[in-house]
């Protein structure tokens, strides 16, 4: 049974106030507050089992080791991937989206090569194939959204060439909620051989992600908004996609053998794990996935399901709220602006003096502020700590925001 | 005045024992404890004052962009760095010097040019220039240490020709404790216009570092053996360098604008740090900083070298052993074998079970393996928390496996 109240108050964080008012954080999408059994597990790591990782052999470091390398297989579980060793840890999606540009597109694609990116792509998505445009002549086709802000399946395996050769896509926009039908577009893809990168920030947040039934070639999370620590994250690769790439950092541990004249690689996925690795954030990582495992993603996904309806029929009755983004399929994540008045910043603003926490600005999806024609919005976003009483708070402070904006 | 007692206080994990026997945590090269001081500022960070940083508006999202923000200048200070803009956050020196690799080397050298490096370096100052000479026909050019481990500043000026790009040099061996004088090299290479990398992961624990003074372009720390969270650190890059690089990692916060077919940069030190950062870390790692500058790196050092005189004259007591390591200058880094017995992962075990914890291993230093003719040492690595009475139960714990295995 899923009891808001009680995991609400496993967050020490949602007990404070921020101007006089309780904190209502409604920040999510930017980075997720973390439960106290995370917090206490990096104490621990820290005050009584910490050492470096892979390379001692005493008991200490024989521990943190363990306690390190099991995460590998609670992140394996998370995303329902039987091999482990399919799983690279990193310090979030943008080194785990680089580790593919670099490792494995530089490697693979010419100039001319085609990679397929949605109009509603984050900046990590966009820019480390921005470098492949740069510097290697590689071309980015984009596929738009419609109206509603969702994305046709078909209108991306339409826009695959002679020379696709990557589709990276986002599983839920950032900032208009969309939920993106990966399955199909892997399905399609795969038929033309074409692999496909599924950009998972924001959706194994909010859903239950089965990897091998989306059948992606590349899932990447983060742990930040997964309830885990900043710095930690991880990257799935499906192994014939790591046998086709070169290494990306160079350092420790992704080493066999260094000589001064040659180097030999270490087995995956330690080749693309280089130097000291974040060893306390990806324990505490494994600690949230497991919070969230415990509380089971159906039930996660159920009750933000509930929360978006909420809070759509509210923002809904506002008529001088522009919600962008009404995809049938959308999670509970809204940006808005508000008629002929007020700049974002200036609605957040207001929104944080009755302690609501929300975010303004471009969301680091550029492209898709062109799309829109806008310079930017505010933005909502709900994790599973939220309540429809912190909607209630939201729309009493935007309809003050539009009072003392009108 | 230093109280090693009260300083060891500070710790909580040094309280604890292994294998029955208090901890002897001799394993400090690899990474060191963390005072109760920086794990109390994770906790605060994650329970009271957690948000993304640099894209919100909102009050918790300003707190922590201070917090994290103003970490730039206490490693500024620590380095004695007057401009914080020539720090740039990492997850530790393995990413700062693939930063320069792949933001300034790639960019810059051309088959044909030479990297300098001594033989001595650590993987992590290895492996990304083989990814020059991999990839991109650069040279790389190897200077010896003389038979006591020390190195010739001069022998690496002699190395200098036409087609030199860098020298990339370690300030302290993590395996023979050997110090080298980086200000020398850097006055040398300045004259025939070589920039010059400097590997701090080990010297900017024991010693006061001051950067201008020793005149380096590149600089690297890393958190986690500076007492600090694992997964943090930072790079000094000179202003005419950062000029002269393209963007590393690719994501937000590293851009100024982002469209379907062009992209334009943040200005440096923003531009070489993309997506969400370490945020609680880098927090963790000012707090670190500021306890060993409140209790004085020349404190720091000067008990070290103590304890390093002190556990030299011991080890020379031990006629079987071989120390690996004996330039004048030298921190508390030994590395060493025993005659005609024992692998050192065998050793190793056995101090252990003495509750003495030192790594065993090539300690990332193929090339100095080579060199050095063996397959691996033993190493106990000292910090500022360890005591003479350390030392000696050291010398037990040697004793006795030299008894076991002879």
């Amino acid at each position: 049974m899923f009891d808001v109240e009680k995991i609400r108050a496993d967050f020490p964080i949602l007990s404070r106030e921020v101007n006089g008012k309780p904190l209502v954080y409604l920040d999510n999408g930017a980075s997720a507050q973390k439960p106290q059994v995370v917090i206490d597990a990096i104490t621990k790591a820290y005050a009584e089992e910490y050492s470096n990782v892979h390379r001692g052999l005493h008991y200490l470091s024989n521990l943190a080791t363990e306690n390190y390398e099991n995460v590998r297989g609670k992140i394996a579980r998370f995303l329902n991937v039987p091999d482990e060793d399919e799983i690279v840890f990193t310090s979030g999606t943008t080194e785990g989206i680089n580790l593919v540009a670099y490792g494995w597109a530089m490697e693979n694609l010419q100039a001319g090569d085609e990679i397929i990116l949605s109009v509603m792509e984050h900046h990590a998505n966009i820019v480390p194939w921005h470098f492949l445009r740069e510097r290697q002549g590689v071309v980015l086709k984009w596929v738009d959204v419609d109206s509603t802000g969702a994305l046709d399946p078909q209108a991306v395996l339409d826009a695959i060439g002679s020379n696709t050769k990557l589709i990276a896509i986002t599983q839920l926009s950032n900032v208009l909620g969309t939920v993106v039908d990966v399955k199909s577009i892997c399905a399609g893809a795969r038929e033309k051989g074409v692999p496909v990168l599924v950009d998972g920030s924001q959706a194994a947040v909010h859903m239950p992600v089965d990897v091998p039934d989306i059948g992606c070639d590349f899932y990447a999370i983060t742990g930040h908004k997964l309830y885990g620590p900043s710095g930690s994250g991880a990257i799935f690769i499906k192994k014939e996609r790591m046998a086709e790439m070169r290494p990306f950092l160079g350092g420790g541990d992704m080493i066999r053998e260094v000589h001064k004249d040659e180097v030999t690689w270490n087995d995956p996925p330690m080749k693309f794990e280089a130097g000291t690795p974040g060893i306390v954030q990806t324990i505490g990582l494994g600690v949230a996935l497991d919070y969230m495992m415990g509380i089971g993603m159906e039930n996660i996904a159920a009750h933000e399901k509930e929360l978006c309806a909420y809070a759509r029929t509210k923002l809904d009755g506002l008529n001088w709220l522009n919600v962008q983004g009404t995809a049938p399929n959308k999670a509970a994540i809204f940006s808005f602006t508000i008629d002929g008045a007020a700049h974002a910043h200036d609605i957040s603003t207001i929104l944080d003096k009755k302690g609501v926490a929300v975010r303004a600005g471009q969301h680091c999806t550029g492209p898709l502020m062109d799309h829109l024609g806008l310079t930017g919005t505010c933005r909502a976003s709900f994790a599973m700590y939220n309540t429809k009483a912190e909607v209630d708070v939201l729309i009493d402070a935007l309809e003050l925001a539009h009072e003392l904006f009108s």
